[in-house]
């Protein structure tokens, strides 16, 4: 059986897997993310007792993902500062194998289009809402990356809270992530999250966030189905709160045939977490 | 001489050329936008003078780009009510050259990266602020359409309007074009654009608008350069005020090289105004 290795690098954790070329995964664990040598060893050890083809990443950013380039997986200015610089092809000490490498949003996207609720499509956006917000783009058969990559997440959103929140975000407070993410919702209302579950307010108001953002996401990226994943998306309930947001800040102004049928087009991802570490092998994969 | 037709097709004017593969325009004339019966036969006129092997369109939308579909070149729901149900394909009557057809911003964006500002990019969005606004995605050296196409002049933006405008887009007022396309202009101040020259609040605040969105068109899209046309950026001391609203709402979130060059980063169409005629003509030549 050829086999693959797999990254889903976070700020907090590294998902390792190995798995084949349909994202069968046969052995998966997880790093804790300190520094890049304290870390690479344990990612290094975990995939040497694989006879792996190839390496797929899907890593936080900013990181170069331009293949021509000589800091092909190198991360830029991050908070995170023991990786800045670090470059995940020089990690890997120039294996005889490839390593491809996308951003964590895009892999979670390649995931759910190749083996989740995107297949079959040409034209998905996969949204995580967690402990940031990011945007992955899959765009008439091709992941979406511009000359970096997107940063949609940022995007700033028209808000009126009279509570006098104005988002955490420390470039630009009122985006989306400064205004949605977990850690929004935790400064918002002094809570973590899972403390509020049942304050309705609290996820109307969320909901309204989430559908602003989409409204603009249909804008810019003109998808046939749009998938949500990561932490805050566990809320249930959200689902049906975010579908009439969107369609009420749309306004009828976009309609297309997907727009009527809005429990497929706006929808939980189908792989239930391992998104991103299937998207990550599917990239191996494909080398 | 291989000769080809170009159709610059606005709800007002029609644009219509005969030129080379370099784009080198040999006539071109204007007919007025009436219904298509009226329309078309001389459009229709105008290409038969001349042996042409293909014709492009850059049209208004909403408008079918699906190449695959049967409805390819067919115009959606627009006010222009004439036009709904129009297309584009039958008009020419099963012609014996293709006839190619993209968005009115995507021929522009186009017109530029082959032959204007953004030529050797792969990444180039083109922003046209006139009586409508929309924008043209060039990405990794491909027209972005997602399922559609993009409608990326209606992103919301965030506003505090103390003199209590609210915006003039019927689907949703405080979007993009709602605030800042010449419509809106008008609408704000009680006078049209041109009268407004002199008055520095008016501009900043116009500024302000189209920084706030570029700012989120580079999340969304990261590209390398930002090329604007269209009748309100005849306004020349708007682009040094936008540059640095962009920078302002960006604050050093995203910090590429690019844009530590804002002259050339946000810049004015090179094609002066020919950027959507030349565009059709490249779509004709490129087949």
């Amino acid at each position: 059986m050829i086999m693959f290795g797999a990254i889903e690098a976070g700020g907090t954790k590294m998902v390792l897997a190995v798995g084949d070329n349909s994202a069968n995964i046969i052995k998966t664990t997880e790093v804790e993310t300190r520094t890049p040598d304290e870390t690479i060893p344990d990612i290094i050890k975990f995939f040497s007792e694989f006879d792996i083809e190839g390496i797929g990443i899907g890593a936080f950013g900013p990181i170069c993902l331009d293949r021509s380039s000589v800091n092909y997986g190198r991360i830029g200015k991050t908070p995170k500062l023991d990786w800045v610089d670090f470059s995940w092809i020089e990690a890997f000490d120039n294996p005889d194998y490839p390593v491809v490498i996308d951003t964590d949003v895009n892999a979670a996207c390649i995931g759910e289009v190749t083996y989740g609720k995107g297949r079959g499509l040409k034209n998905v956006i996969y949204i995580t809402v967690g402990t940031g917000i990011g945007v992955g783009v899959y765009s008439e058969g091709n992941l979406l990356h511009g000359m970096q990559h997107p940063e949609a997440g940022h995007i700033l959103l028209p808000v009126n809270n009279d509570d006098g929140f104005e988002g955490i975000c420390p470039y630009h407070k009122n985006c989306f992530e400064g205004l949605a993410s977990g850690p929004a919702i935790q400064a918002h209302y002094g809570k973590k999250a899972q403390l509020l579950l049942d304050e309705d307010e609290v996820w109307q108001k969320e909901a309204d966030y989430i559908g602003k953002a989409i409204m603009q996401y249909i804008c810019c990226y003109s998808p046939e189905k749009i998938i949500l994943g990561g932490g805050v998306m566990h809320v249930e309930k959200l689902f049906p709160m975010i579908r009439e947001k969107t369609l009420s800040y749309m306004n009828g102004y976009i309609d297309t045939k997907q727009m009527q049928d809005m429990d497929n087009y706006i929808t939980p991802a189908g792989l239930k977490g391992e998104q991103g570490i299937k998207g990550a092998l599917y990239l191996a994969s494909r080398g």
